[in-house]
C-alpha cells in the first residue's frame, strides 16, 4: 500500500487540455480521481501565464500535480502518469513485462513529444504571429503534424494492439492516444483513415474511467 | 542479471541527432555501447525517408533499436533508455527513489517533448516550407523554443540539481540536456543565462559514457 495520500495530491489542469486528460484519466483508472483536489487553470482566459502559475509550471503549461504539505510540484504529464502508478501499484497501467512497458512508452512519445507539442495552443499561437491574418496555415499546421503522428501511432499500433493500445489493458498509451483524438476531432481531422485507433477509440470510451476523466464533466461553464 | 544479450542489439541512429545521442549514451554508461551494432542513418542525405527506414520507425526519425533475433523494433529515445535501464538493471540512470525518478522523467520530458520536437530538422524544414527565404524566421523559431525550454529547466533543476541535473548521479535527464545543449551551442544560442545547466553541462562533459558517445567519434566524414 502506499504511504502518500491521494488526499495530499492538489492537480492544476484545464478542462480541454488533453495533456490534463491523460492525468485526470490516469487517476481515475486508479479509483482516485474523486480524492484529489482539482483546481482549474483557464487557459482561454490566460492564466497559466500568470506569475503564481509559472511558479509552478515555469513552461507555462498543464497539468501540474502538487503535493499539499511539501507545496512540491511534479510537471510532464508522462512523468505524472508515471510516479502515480509507481506510487499507487494497484490497477498498474504502464505494463507488465519490460517489452509492454517499452510499447506503451514507445506509443505514449509518438503522441507527447511527436504530435501534441506541435499542435498545442503555444503553438498554433506562435504560427499565427509568424505567418499573421492566415487561418489556413494554421490549419494546414495543426493537420499535418496531427496526420503525421497519428498515421505512425496506426502503423505501430497494428502489430502491439489487442483491445486496447497494447494487448487487452488500458495503458498510459491509451491516455495519451484518446485525448489527441480529441483535439484532432475538434480540429476536423478525419479519423477514418487510422482502422486499428478506431477501434481502440471505440472500446477506450465505454471504460469506466474514460467516462470519469473526459473533459465535458470538468467545463467550468456547464 | 538480464537475459538479453547486448550482441543481439542494433541500433539505427545519426552521430549529430541528439535524440540519438541520448541513447549512446545510456548504453556507454551500461557499458554496452562497444557491443551494439551501430547502423548510420545519414539525415542530410535522406536515408531517414527511405522504405526500408520507414518501416523501422513510420515517423522518419532516429534512433530505432532493433532485436536482430526477431527484427522487433524500438522507438523514442526516452521509452528505449527506459528499456535499456530495466533490461540491464546495473547503473541505473533512471533515479532510485520514486520521487527522484519523477523529476529525472520530467526534466527529461521538458527537452524531449517541449524543446527538441520544436526545433528539430523536420520542424525547420516545415518552417522554411511554411516562410520560404526568410532564414531569419527560421532562426526566430529555433531560439524561441529552445530558449523557453532551457529556462525552464535552469528553473526546475535549480532545485532537483546536485552535480549533475537531478542530485550527484548521472541521468537520463542528462543524457536529454547535454545533446540539447549541443544543439543549441550550434545554433549559436547563448548558455550564459541558465547557470545551472552550465555547471551541469561542464561536469557532464567529464564523464566516461560522455566521452565514449559524443557525436564526434561517429562522424562518418572523419
Amino acid at each position: 500500500m502506499s504511504t502518500v495520500s491521494p488526499k495530499n495530491l492538489r492537480l492544476y489542469h484545464y478542462w480541454r487540455s488533453s495533456c490534463s486528460w491523460r492525468v485526470r484519466w490516469g487517476l481515475a483508472e486508479k479509483g482516485l480521481l474523486s480524492q484529489v483536489e482539482l483546481v482549474h487553470i483557464h487557459l482561454l482566459k490566460g492564466e497559466q501565464k500568470s506569475p503564481e502559475h509559472l511558479k509552478r509550471n515555469p513552461m507555462g503549461y498543464v497539468p501540474a500535480l502538487q503535493f499539499k504539505d511539501t507545496n512540491e510540484i511534479l510537471t510532464e504529464s508522462t512523468a505524472i502518469l508515471e510516479w502515480i502508478d509507481e506510487v499507487f501499484s494497484e490497477n498498474s497501467y504502464q505494463g507488465k513485462s519490460s517489452l509492454d512497458r517499452a510499447h506503451i512508452r514507445q506509443l505514449s512519445q509518438i503522441i507527447n513529444s511527436g504530435t501534441q507539442p506541435l499542435q498545442n495552443m503555444t503553438v498554433q499561437a506562435k504560427i499565427s504571429e509568424t505567418v499573421p491574418n492566415d487561418p489556413a496555415v494554421k490549419k494546414e499546421w495543426t493537420w499535418f503534424w496531427t496526420q503525421k503522428g497519428l498515421k505512425a501511432y496506426e502503423e505501430i499500433a497494428r502489430t502491439t494492439a489487442g483491445r486496447f493500445s497494447v494487448g487487452d489493458q488500458l495503458s498510459a498509451a491509451d491516455f495519451c492516444l484518446i485525448p489527441q483524438i480529441y483535439n484532432a476531432k475538434r480540429n476536423e481531422i478525419p479519423i477514418d483513415p487510422y482502422p486499428t485507433i478506431l477501434r481502440i477509440y471505440n472500446e477506450a470510451v465505454k471504460t469506466e474511467s474514460y467516462l470519469k476523466s473526459e473533459p465535458e464533466l470538468f467545463n467550468p461553464e456547464k
